[in-house]
């Protein structure tokens, strides 16, 4: 392991006496991103005024950015790009899909799948009418639900709540064997563990950067096209900054050259420079180092909560091959107990009915951490410290 | 009048030696949004991490501010929200709007309008399918064509090349009397302009932020929908933050009340917080202040550049009502001039084909600025200073 993860961990701005497991959630702030940003403020913004979009290079980041990310999710050169939201970026791509299999009318994804995907697809299933129905099978059950009426499958790599990670590779073969178009959504991969996108042979893909990449919130998303499809696909978000020649201004779209054409509107260019700062991490760490390391964090947390909370069930999946970089247990007082959590200082996430979440990367998380976290875990469960009803009250957010 | 505009003045970094008549594309930097986009980044974002949510607002925030917006606009309060680019705000009040008028296939727009929306437009069509098209004529003959096939018009208030105003209260009444839906683009309206959406009977609206609301690059857009629509639009782009109960994660969306079911996904924190500080500025101004003084400012012009530019062809209209808030001349040198200008520290900008165009915002702009400018411009005519190669070349963005 070449990777330094006490000087990556430096990189951070961890508040005091607090154990950090939600980074799958919104990433921690990277010291460099504070002044990246107030710079593109004060210096660009302030001073180049309307010139910062060729003078600051604002109007090229989403692609020079999206360079830096294919990187991490082994893609090719020039086929990712920065913009919008991930929700947005869904639609993008199941709108270009379905149009390249043009004979199908079927849209498989799973239950496990983060619910703004499944509320995209039949969004856009209603606009598009003509038959076309999303499909929602168990994760488990995809593979014997490909076949030849299904023309794209949408799925997340790794379920947001368990942390169960598909075969990506596995399943976008059968997927091309049946003729389907795959789209993976990288949510909890990007930044988290390696992905092989060409080496998969993928067509698209889509993710956030404010979870394991830190980039703040409401970062923006990012889109892959597989270079062999990425000068055919007709962009549905026909934007003037995916058109061809955005300042000719033309009345008519023209789409640009390859991943270009599915940038949209303006980028957000102070977004875009907490991302930029966060992606100096990875100057420091490998992604496959990351990914080793995360595995012994992991399996030290399920076999040390285990071993002493034996009420807590566990959600993720033992075998390294099946999980991706958090770890979940089940109670059916997990919103209590993360709470109860929090209280102490150990700040994971609840999602509903019953999952009790940790995120956990060795780029700022140590076994030291993991070892106080669940010793905290054991005090909050044998103790029942959990059952006061402060706990209980559930915010909006959590 | 009320306003102060010294003081509003005090409140922007302007740079030395620069007259920004450029505030129509990018509005410059207030002081305080630096300040507060630092105190995101660092005390909210750095400290609170994922509470922040909760802690610091940011999910209420696109509402929030949406209110502030809303009064600039002569909108109900609770009826715009914030969120995304103009762009993927046109595809959403589209989507919604031909709806609503299902036995209609006609999106009338005009070429004056901003080719993003024509774009945008033509890809909901062809997503859509089932005839619809989009039917763009020249803006003076707009009204003629609106008739019992359109089932919605799409019409920037005010032209971006030209600066030319349509007449929203006349065109509202005529779409509605012949059965059409009304989609009004802000973006050169919003903060420049008295805008009476609640007054005409507007369907939709959308604008962006970074022109005379002063967010910053990327800056997020707004969408409206009149309350008496809220709560029937069934929103195309069907994000979870948009659902009723986001953090339920149900697998079926169903939208959530009124106007916030127009969100999609999770909200560009840093910008909104650019954005926030900016709205600040209206605490000091009023927008019918700010028209006042900007006729004033625009006429200034008009009347002193004709006066010693007699090459220069004005190409927004004279009559008050019938402008916004820039004044455009046409010239075949159109881009060189604009060289010229700007390396003399007159920064407007240029659309093709032949369009200088020039944005007059009285919150940082003054009666010596445009004397200035005119007096540089006439240097520039007079003494052909544009007609040099390097003035010729050009970027890819102006």
């Amino acid at each position: 392991m070449t990777t330094d993860f006490a000087a990556t961990r430096a990189m951070f701005h961890l508040p005091d006496g607090i154990i950090y497991l939600d980074g799958n959630s919104l990433g921690p702030l990277p010291r460099t991103a504070a002044a990246r940003v107030a710079q593109v403020v004060e210096a660009e913004w302030g001073r180049m005024l309307i010139t910062g979009w060729n003078k600051a290079g604002w109007m090229e980041q989403p692609s020079r950015v999206g360079n830096r990310i294919a990187t991490l999710i082994g893609a090719e050169a020039g086929s990712v790009v920065m913009g919008d939201t991930l929700s947005i970026k869904v639609y993008q791509a199941l709108a270009a899909a379905v149009e390249m299999n043009p004979s199908r009318r079927v849209i498989l994804s799973d239950t496990g799948n983060f619910p703004s995907d499944l509320y995209m697809a039949e969004g856009l299933c209603r606009t598009l009418g003509d038959g076309y129905t999303l499909k929602t099978v168990a994760p488990e059950a995809v593979a014997d639900h490909i076949d030849d009426t299904v023309a794209v499958t949408l799925l997340t790599e790794v379920d947001y709540r368990t942390g169960r990670k598909h075969d990506m590779a596995a399943l976008t073969a059968l997927a091309h064997d049946k003729g389907a178009i795959t789209i993976w959504d990288l949510a909890h991969s990007a930044g988290a563990l390696p992905v092989h996108l060409a080496a998969c042979g993928a067509d698209f893909a889509v993710g956030c950067t404010y979870k394991y990449l830190n980039s703040g919130p409401g970062g923006p998303a990012f889109i892959y096209v597989a270079p062999r499809h990425a000068d055919r696909v007709r962009p549905a978000l026909s934007g003037w900054l995916g058109h061809e020649a955005p300042f000719a201004f033309d009345l008519a779209y023209r789409p640009g050259g390859g991943i270009e054409r599915m940038r949209v509107g303006t980028p957000p260019v102070l977004q875009m420079a907490a991302l930029e700062a966060a992606l100096d991490i990875w100057d420091a760490a490998t992604i496959e180092d990351v990914r080793a390391a995360c595995l012994a964090l992991t399996d030290q947390f399920i076999a040390g909560v285990e071993a002493v909370c034996p009420t807590l069930t566990l959600a993720t999946p033992r075998t390294h091959a099946q999980r991706g970089s958090q770890v979940s247990f089940r109670h059916a007082q997990g919103y209590a107990i993360m709470q109860a959590m929090i209280a102490r200082g150990v700040i994971g996430d609840f999602r509903s009915p019953d999952i009790l979440r940790f995120g956990f990367t060795p780029l700022f998380i140590g076994a030291d951490d993991v070892a106080r976290a669940i010793a905290i875990l054991a005090d909050v469960m044998q103790n029942d410290l959990w059952d006061r009803p402060e706990y209980k009250t559930r915010a909006r957010v959590t």
